[in-house]
This record gives C-alpha cells, structure tokens and sequence, in this order.
C-alpha cells in the first residue's frame, strides 16, 4: 500500500464524478482527497485524486476508467518528479495579545492572514503534506477553531505535460 | 441559477463521495467543482462544492443529504460573509529571455515560481475567481502549457464555523 496520485482529465458532465469515485469505492477504497478544477479547455475538468492503494489495484482502476467514455486521460504522477501543492485555511483564536506570535509563525511558513475579527483569523497557507502539518501543529497552541483543505493537486516537473489523448 | 457553496462534512468512509456526487448528478446538476481534504477530526472530511442551481433545488438537496448517514453537516457559505480561495498551478512556456517579465507579473499577482526548467516554469497562485481568471488571461501571452486547480474551498468570516451535528 501507499498513496498514489492521480492526474485524470474527464469532460465536464453530471454524474462523471460519481462514476470515477464509484470505481474507486466499489473496490472498497477510499480517496483520501481529491480535486475537481477547470482546465484551460472549455468543458473538460482535471480530478487529482489521492488514495491508498498498492500499484496493481491502481493499475486495474486506471484499466476501468480508461473505459469510461467521459474520461479523456489518466496519468500517474506518484513515481515520477512532480510539484503537488495543497490550500489550507486555518481559523484560530487570536485575541489581540497573541496576534503578533501568530504573524511572526504565519510569515515563516510564508502564509497569509485572510481574515481578522476581535477573537479569530483566518490563514491560508500552501505546501505539501509534510509542510501543511507542520503548521497545524504550531497552531495548535493558540486553538484551531476550524480548517478546510483542498486536497492535493500536481503537475509533472519540467515541460511533460498530461494530454487529453488515452494512451 | 447561480453559483452555491456548499461545506459538508462526512464521515471518511468508501462510498461517501458517490453517494453525495450522485444526488447532484441524478438532477442533471453538474458539480463545477469540488474540494475534499481533512479536518482536525479524525475520520472526518470536509468537501467543498461549488454548483450552479437555484436556490430551491439546493433546499433539496440538502434535505436528501441531510438523510446520508455518513453526512454530518452541511453549511451552505454563498449568502453569508465567507472567505473562499482556490489554488492554481500553471505552467508556462519560459525561454531565459521570458523570466523577467514573468517574474514581475508573478509578484503582481503574489504567486511564487515553484519549478523551472529550460523551457518552462510552474507558478503557484491563490485567491478566488477573478483573481486567477486575470492572472491566466496575463500568463497567455507567454503560453500556457498546462494547468491544474483544486476547486475553492470557503470558511465563514469571523469565529463562526460549521459544526458537526445536523441542524
């Protein structure tokens, strides 16, 4: 097992997102994340779904959409050099005497504070996994009120691109 | 119509995700985008989903969601203040000459150049809509190669949040 990542470009339809995770949980697998976000093609959307697999049962998976009549390409970005990047938002308790301890982690983990009442902010912050929770756990001390993420996107390093062509 | 965002938290099972897609899906409604990633609960998710319906249509859907056992909540952010951001990874074509000027428009935007190779480079960019439908529209002049983004994902300003019971 390990987690892979997976690149797939689908056509813009309802119900090509609950065929894609069907397969996925149909097989009794869960996607730990996943992304659905435009392309610069009109109608076609790129998921990047992460899940816990082991390299066969991806590979079975990638067969069965490969299938799908709505699904343009797949790629597998998990062994090869990639950039994967993630959104997180964190709204904490910040009463003003703690403001400036918060700003001081904020700028080291080169996030930003998106939002200030009298007793929260809201911060977005970017990174991988290993960055992302680093960061949660400084914040901890001040008290998590709230956190959304994105799940993870990625995009091969360099100039290889994902094509809309099945391979 | 219009845009909705929805926050929903779930219970961090296979399945879940079909299910949930499925209910927009069965009525013709597309998911324009969506965003699933963790939350301080273990077991827990938080998905994010953005649709184009009326408001009446929303009214039920969120009714059949509320009947899922694996949905604990559901926030919907569009008519409250809320701080909604999205992450986009671009690549762009970027021969030496280039750089400089894709620099600058880069720290316009306050994106960070995450890769370089010898032809291109991959800029990480935040911020909602019309913040990244500008930063796009200015990054084809250099030609764009390939883009991927995680869909948006929202949190209410200020200490409001969205809890985990059914209201």
């Amino acid at each position: 097992m390990g987690k892979r990542i997976l690149a797939i470009l689908v056509e813009d339809r309802p119900g090509v997102l609950t065929r894609v995770s069907g397969l996925f949980s149909r097989r009794g697998y869960n996607i730990q994340n996943i992304a659905v976000g435009r392309t610069m093609e009109p109608g076609i959307s790129r998921m990047t779904v992460t899940v816990d697999a082991d390299p066969l049962t991806v590979e079975q998976i990638v067969k069965q959409l490969n299938k799908q009549i709505n699904v343009l390409k797949i790629s597998d970005l998990t062994d090869e050099p990639s950039v994967e990047r993630e959104l997180l938002l964190v709204k904490v308790k910040a009463e003003p005497a703690k403001r400036t301890d918060i700003q001081q982690m904020v700028n080291t983990f080169r996030g930003r504070i998106v939002d200030l009442s009298p007793d929260s902010m809201i911060i977005e912050v970017t990174g991988d996994d290993v960055k992302l929770k680093a960061f949660l756990l400084m914040m901890q001390e001040f008290g998590i009120k709230e956190i959304v993420s994105t799940g993870k996107v990625a995009l091969f390093r360099g100039s290889k691109i994902t094509r809309e062509s099945k391979s």
